[in-house]
């Protein structure tokens, strides 16, 4: 088992993944820092390529494998954001990149992912044929898996980031990612504790998918279980690897509720022209849902993505 | 009658209104040049204070005037982009804002010119009422009268977004703007013609409100009639100076139907999260409904503004 990033690491991936990826701009909003009583610095993920910061963590996964394991070509299980950025991270090393997507997936989401040229293999949509049709094509192909966020390498990737936040909006009080299985919060946490110890960082997550907040109030990891938000991005459960780096670095979980997170993803959009997916909308709700708490702070958001079915709207 | 502006008068607008307005960004995306089969530089206006361009022209034209002329404040109709950033522009020196706007407008707009500390006086949904109403306010305040685009100094003030554009993007071969009045378009036309004049110039128009397009390819000024399009920020007719300027220096106008329009609104959305209103929309669709017409080009396209009704998309 690989050991758990450090700065250093982060670092090394900011150089690796540099020429392929976006260092994406830091917005602000007269008009929602208005409404917020703070300074709020948002970090734009949702323009990284494939539209979320999930493009750092696979791509730097990718290159940082050996060419021997290369050859082979990487794995993944997943419906969303990392399959398409392993897809695309494979095809820029010109490798094969093989994905396990259940046979529910939306069309749309197989599209974009052979539209990277990933070789899509179906499963029925549980948890155990997850897991052996993955296991198969292994075997079968000798290819490498990366865990879209139980994974040193993956993690160090997300953590790139927070070190760009950090020179782009100098003298932050607060940074705050959303939390899902963990790997943008991990990351973030690893970066922002060496680099700047005095910020606080607050992890944001749907009350209806709390596991994240449970698990670091009682000191053990809770699954998640039945979580239903239209946070996306965030159904995961933390693994043992994310719950302890943050239960190290993390100064605590704040939970907002489903009509907040649909609140800030509308403010986020009319006033600020930010189109963020609901997950993304996570921090600025929990800024939102906690009035005084921010007062006159400096506040950087970790904005993840922006992949929305504009034909699903939540208003 | 004030003369038509030179590019001196934009570089002086550029300086008088830096202090207040955006530079904003220009975006790339990899998949929309992929599917436009050109290399397309998006000037994001739509992320500019009030949500659109017109804040450049109002800005100018408040901060242009005499002490003694803006102690009476400044007065306009208006129901859209150009009323907010007057009213804006208006706070930010000091003085009033008269803003004559029909009874039919819509609340949130109303409620937005209102928030920026404008004083607004209701007339009847007609032409005749507004120009009467708006010489009783005149005659009242004294207040100096800034036209949505039949302004010099409005002008100067839109062409100081292709200024930055030719900075941000270097070597361009095609610059595009929309077409509604024809104030961004003689702006944009002005600083490209006098800065680097082997650009082409075309300017993107509805096909249902193609007036300019008329106007331009007959040699005479033809109003607008009944424009039926989506592009709400488009409707207007040019005035003779912006007839004149754009006769004088644009390559030519492409028109597109409604439903390329939406098309391009969508592809921005979705693929480069970049949230336009309809008329911002109108240059990509421009490129889209001429395939190979700009293969291979670099195109700056200036993307309007970002103000939409998020309860009532055309998709």
């Amino acid at each position: 088992m690989l050991n758990d990033p450090t700065i250093d690491d982060i670092r090394a991936a900011a150089g690796r993944i540099g020429p392929y990826v976006h260092r994406t701009p830091v917005a602000t909003c007269a008009s929602i820092d208005a409404i917020a009583g703070a300074s709020l610095f948002f970090k734009c993920e949702n323009l990284q390529k494939v539209g979320a910061f999930k493009a750092r963590g696979a791509t730097n996964a990718v290159f940082s494998l050996s060419d021997e394991a290369a050859a082979c070509g990487v794995c993944t299980h997943s419906s969303g954001n990392h399959a398409a950025a392993l897809a695309r991270a494979a095809g820029l090393r010109g490798i094969p990149a093989h994905i396990v997507m259940p046979s529910s997936a939306l069309q749309v989401k197989k599209a974009a992912v052979a539209g990277y040229g990933a070789l899509i293999t179906e499963c029925e949509p549980t948890l155990e044929a997850r897991e052996t049709t993955l296991a198969a094509v292994q075997e079968k192909t000798g290819a490498t898996f990366i865990h879209p966020y139980d994974d040193p390498r993956v993690i160090a990737g997300q953590g790139t980031a927070a070190l760009e936040l950090l020179e782009q909006a100098p003298d932050l009080d607060v940074v705050m990612p959303p939390v899902g299985g963990g790997g943008l919060a991990s990351g973030t946490t690893i970066t922002v504790s060496a680099l700047q110890p005095g910020i606080e960082i607050w992890g944001a997550e749907p009350a209806e998918a709390d596991d994240a907040f449970r698990s670091l109030r009682d000191g053990r990891l809770y699954p998640s279980v039945k979580p239903a938000t239209i946070a996306d991005g965030l159904l995961t459960s933390l693994s043992d690897r994310t719950f302890r780096i943050l239960s190290g670095g993390l100064t605590g979980i704040l939970t907002v509720d489903e009509a907040t997170i649909i609140r800030a993803m509308r403010l986020l959009w009319e006033r600020a022209k930010i189109l963020v997916e609901p997950s993304a909308a996570v921090p600025l709700a929990a800024i939102l849902a906690n009035p005084g708490r921010f007062d006159g702070k400096r506040v950087g958001l970790i904005l993840s993505g922006g992949n929305t079915n504009l034909d699903k709207l939540p208003w």
